[in-house]
């Protein structure tokens, strides 16, 4: 750190993220697909998409805006994509938090939450996760500033019903109520379908994890148009050509790829189940998650013990080292092979210990 | 704009982007390279990098900052990569001068340094140009705040001498002076020898014009380490994976092709040279420009007029319509056929004024 820097920038926490190591390690530490991702990917970079790469990128974004839109059976302008659904989190978090607003959502969800309230000046209100992990809708009835919940939320898969996500957004008719669906393709119950009964609701949404995509970094917010409007506002102030012309038109192909996907996320979701029935056989407590990870504790073993144990043997998990998530880890989903090797290496782990 | 939108950005006003026109303009209203990259950039688009697109990039940037180190001699430390020089000067400037600082440029350069000072509740102060569109160094000699300067400057295409440019940053060490060279490839002049004598000098470098790659969306920082490590920090808060995995690798490839690129930038050049003395015998007045760019006037005719009249002759140059620059247009420089036409085309407009 430099003495050039604005003082309140000094104690800054930046985001941690997970573990990227370059070697053969089984890495089910940051909720990636083990999937590659649709073959239309590849198709455009096999185009001569570099021929025009000397040009700047489309800043209004419309080839994958259509596409999203598209999708949802919306119109472009209920739409804006983003570098990674962070860049469209940290920019609505300014939006509606900037200098001085307040930032309202569980203590237990997205660590990033926290960073960018910090970033951008604001304050933040944290309601506890409850007992058993879910979120209680109640808690965010009348918030003093934005709301942000993440469904299902991270790290504990957990998904509230679009019901309780309702009941938060009709009694935040004042605030902005975010509702973070990086997960959500897993579980499929999108809130989209409420845009049209609330003007206040903003969701989000990643190409990383359901479409195998978290290399080329393309998210996007989906949300009424006027809301749409601000958050342009913000990234023609911030970086208009904020997406580069190859993950435009490479996102903008694979999500019209809904047979490829489809595929995958049954995959995942019935290895996930497997995996589930597997830990508890073992002993474990794990969260009901709908996501592409579990979230799960053993009675014998510490969360970070486990983590350094399956380090140790080539496999990567997340230990989230807080008070209420140090006994657990969040284990990401891979291939049905990886996870048999999991198990296998998990029930070592166990035996050594009551040896 | 929705009621939502927290006060401070109800009057922001965005950058406004060149023209982006999906059409058979000849297009010379973004200083973009008429030349494809490198050919290393489409061998890396072929190499089958989507199979491994499912995983993050790498947040540590290493592969891309090696590569950017290596061309300047300099160690990993002293480079921090972003999603375009946007984005580098969008945190330079929120870290140096956001909540309240101030930020101190020439009145006419880059449009989006005040939007940044703006974005991020900065204050800004300008400085006018010289009468010849040159950068009076002195005028920021124990600046207020943040020195922002464009070496060339944009729209004019001039350049300070690396002397000036000491000039300024030793009279300021107590501030930060970001020397954007966004076009000094096309000069030469890079300031990065300085970085041993002074510690509050961040250069910001862009792969859009010299480097034909405006669609990969790449830029970066070059400083000593401990303004490195503040930009990271903001990073780190903002967006970790500021990168695809496809832009590192493509701009690291691109940017150890120094064969191709010297021989680009040559044609560029002689190409501007060219255009210049024709435009003069045309009557025009010209900046001196060292930039891949031409900034002209001609007393017979606005800028603006100008602009239109080639718009509907199907060239698109841009013109910035303020009171110091709406005598001029800027012509980016395209291949020699593409400003063959161009002088035919204005030659011709300025005979049916005369007419």
């Amino acid at each position: 750190m430099s003495n050039f820097l604005r003082p309140q920038y000094q104690n800054l926490k930046p985001y941690t993220p997970g573990e990227q190591i370059n070697a053969d390690y089984i890495k089910l530490n940051t909720n990636e697909s083990p999937f590659p991702p649709s073959p239309r990917v590849g198709e455009v970079l096999r185009s001569g998409i570099e021929e025009r790469l000397q040009l700047y990128s489309d800043p209004t974004l419309g080839e994958l805006h259509r596409a999203v839109a598209a999708k949802f059976g919306l119109t472009e302008d209920y739409v804006m994509a983003a570098n990674g659904s962070d860049d469209v989190l940290a920019f609505a978090i300014m939006a509606y938090a900037g200098g001085g607003g307040t930032v309202v959502c569980p203590d237990i969800t997205y660590g990033f939450y926290p960073v960018y309230t910090n970033l951008f000046g604001a304050k933040l209100v944290t309601h506890p996760l409850c007992e058993d992990f879910s979120v209680n809708a109640d808690d965010y009835f009348n918030a003093p500033g934005t709301v942000v919940i993440a469904n299902p939320n991270a790290p504990t898969g957990i998904a509230l019903p679009l019901s309780e996500i309702e009941r938060i957004i009709a009694a935040n008719r004042d605030n902005i109520v975010i509702i973070d669906e990086a997960y959500m393709p897993f579980h499929g119950d999108s809130c989209i379908p409420l845009l049209v009964k609330y003007e206040n609701l903003l969701v989000t949404m990643t190409m990383s994890k359901s479409h195998s995509l978290a290399g080329l970094r393309v998210g996007f917010a989906v949300a009424n148009p006027h809301i749409i409007a601000d958050l342009n506002r913000i990234r023609y102030s911030f970086n208009p050509y904020n997406l580069n012309a190859i993950s435009i038109k490479a996102a903008a192909a694979a999500i019209a790829d809904d047979e490829y996907y489809d595929g995958c996320i049954a995959e995942i979701n019935r290895t996930r189940e497997w995996v589930t029935s597997e830990l508890v056989q073992l002993g474990f407590v794990c969260t009901p998650s709908v996501a592409n990870f579990i979230f799960a504790a053993h009675p014998a073993i510490d969360g970070g013990e486990l983590y350094r144990k399956l380090k140790e043997r080539i496999i990567l998990v997340r230990h989230l080292d807080t008070p209420r998530t140090r006994g657990h880890v969040r284990i990401s989903i891979g291939t049905m092979g990886q996870m048999v090797r999991l198990i296998t290496e998990i029930r070592s782990i166990l035996e050594d210990k009551n040896a």
